[in-house]
């Protein structure tokens, strides 16, 4: 080869200084070396499992793959929109919402746009905002005395809002903080908001949340054009491996995502097994209340044990560990026990943990003890 | 609500412009009306069907659908690695080749910058650079005298690269004309392109060709940095209806392409399927060799009856059907026959018949028997 082309001097400006999201260890790899199997609590997964339901709709998509799915999404479309009390054409299907939040940025920011987040937000609107070539505005979260540290000011995030402004990424409840804000604050916020700037509301673990201060941004839907909320299947429904999420907003806004929508970006059994999912809600509430009860449990065991846990209205936990976090969580991984570093989120002293099943959080607890003892004796 | 956004108005200018995919009729409507079953044969897809244990595969993965899919692809990469001569690193998995399509167009190519397809190229090629906001260059393809009718003109596409140009994007074979070029030409014309442009070969349909003088772009690989070539498994492996296409090029072109996709962007069980699907070489072989029977049994049967069929080495025939084309294809539908119409391609006198089953093939030409006689009745 005469001559190696420098793929970063070509690629645009903001992909030349871009990072890839960092989805944690080589689980694979981890996997196969696990002797007595792997504790994976490191990727907000829901072990307690899909629908039955959901499971047997998308074996029999698989009966006919060699066709390509729906690129309309009807079928599942009809179903959000019975649920959400929309129209189908307030509905943006993804590849996972992780598709349609990086596609928002691509379609609405680019050079010279501005787009507001919160420090301590979910990592892919960075990310977002960066591919699109756009300025990332941090938002100081709020303070540690605050009622809720580390969570989105809404004062402040309205305040960052300039007249380069295009969007502002929300997440309620926020991955990796666990923090959420409620109704007031957020009503508050949004008619401070021009018209013109795209908020969006990433709803990833809204089924967990029951606080009663807490609702839903499709709420203000009707009466705010410039509002979207997406959801996905990975939490509460328990299909991660199949991505599927979605976005509602105005039927104007939907119409302009679909111009980049790739066609095809939903494959068939996750359609299906969307689909079903979302019809078996006595499954999602049995599923829904089975993590709410192992997280007061996990919760209550790590903070008897002297660790910091954050309030949580997700499938995850947010704890403090200290200086020894890091050390901690290399002797957990020789434990075959995987959570999820939080160094990439400017919180060194933290670990996210998912809440498992029973079995696995006792697991956990049981290596964490272990750690305790070998290092007192 | 007082006031709705314009939000054509607030999308990137690139975004202004574009129109959707068209991914073709409402297939799930007309399935559901149809009485006596639909013949699909607008799509590409192939109905001769995926390896079983392909289909296994995606089944066992199920099993395990509330993780997310692996993130690095590992298993499946090292799979192409050792069918195509390559190195990991060379690698790029995509949700179907579709996806890869348009980001290559959204990381190298943007305001200013041009990119060169043949006018009878695959749709997404423009979709994509009309999408990341850069300027289509439309090389004309080769005349009807031409030893390739509509094929691409390479040496005309090397005469429109200027300074300007980031991509080319070339199909070997093409979709939807069904065209190809052999390994002399594009050795001609790969040795013309400056290195800082990047040739993207998209071989969806490579399975299935076997004209002697043709030769993969893989082979050019280790001479030239700037190429890249994208597959897929929703054609020879049909597999579409999971979503799975890869790009082979220079690691270093690949890492940059990392930094945008999404670490989850290919599904649990199109992972395993498609590698499942890889290794099964003797299904993939019969499922090829049935095709290119059924091939030349159908593009016999069109010809017989005074229609010109183009010369394919792909699993879709292209039919030119004159004047009456819009007429034929409407009158299909309503004998539950889908054909793909060619208007959008400026081939308004042509439509693109998939290669089918023995079954559906002769459903198809009874089909159209069964107009003909009704319109000299």
């Amino acid at each position: 080869m005469s001559q190696v082309v420098d793929f970063n001097a070509l690629a645009k400006s903001g992909i030349q200084r871009l990072r890839a999201y960092d989805p944690g260890h080589d689980l694979v790899a981890l996997r196969r070396e696990a002797v007595d199997g792997l504790t994976e609590l490191g990727s907000n997964e829901n072990s307690h499992g899909p629908s039955p339901k959901a499971i047997a709709a998308a074996r029999s998509a698989l009966d006919e793959v060699f066709r390509y799915p729906d690129p309309l999404g009807g079928d599942l479309k009809r179903a959000l929109a019975k649920k959400h009390g929309v129209t189908t054409s307030q509905i943006l299907l993804g590849n996972g919402s992780h598709e349609l939040l990086m596609q928002f940025a691509q379609v609405f920011a680019g050079s010279g746009d501005e787009v507001v987040v919160s420090r301590h937000g979910f990592a892919v609107y960075a990310l977002a905002v960066q591919a699109a070539g756009a300025k990332l505005v941090l938002s100081e979260s709020l303070p540690p005395d605050a009622a809720m540290p580390l969570g989105h000011d809404l004062d402040a995030m309205a305040n960052a809002i300039t007249a380069r402004t295009k969007l502002v990424y929300l997440a309620n409840p926020n991955n990796p903080t666990g923090t959420w804000f409620d109704a007031d604050a957020f009503d508050v916020f949004i008619k401070r908001v021009p018209a013109n700037v795209i908020v969006i509301v990433d709803e990833a673990y809204a089924e967990y949340v029951d606080a009663p201060e807490w609702r839903s941004a499709i709420d203000w839907l009707p009466t705010h054009s410039n509002l979207i909320v997406t959801r996905t299947f990975s939490k509460a429904h328990a299909l991660a491996g199949l991505r599927a999420g979605y976005a509602l907003g105005h039927a104007n806004a939907m119409a302009v995502m679909e111009r980049v929508r790739e066609s095809f970006n939903v494959n068939g059994p996750a359609l299906a097994a969307a689909e079903a999912s979302l019809l078996d809600e006595k499954h999602l509430k049995s599923n829904v209340d089975a993590t709410r009860r192992e997280r007061d449990v996990l919760s209550a065991a790590l903070s008897a044990r002297g660790w910091k846990v954050w309030p949580s209205q997700t499938n995850f936990l947010l704890v403090e560990f200290g200086p020894e976090t890091a050390n901690i969580e290399q002797q957990l991984l020789s434990h075959d026990v995987v959570l999820r570093p939080m160094a990439g989120y400017g919180l060194p002293h933290c670990l996210r943990i998912t809440v498992g099943r029973a079995d696995e959080n006792v697991r956990l607890v049981a290596a964490l003890d272990a750690l305790k003892e070998k290092s007192h004796g």
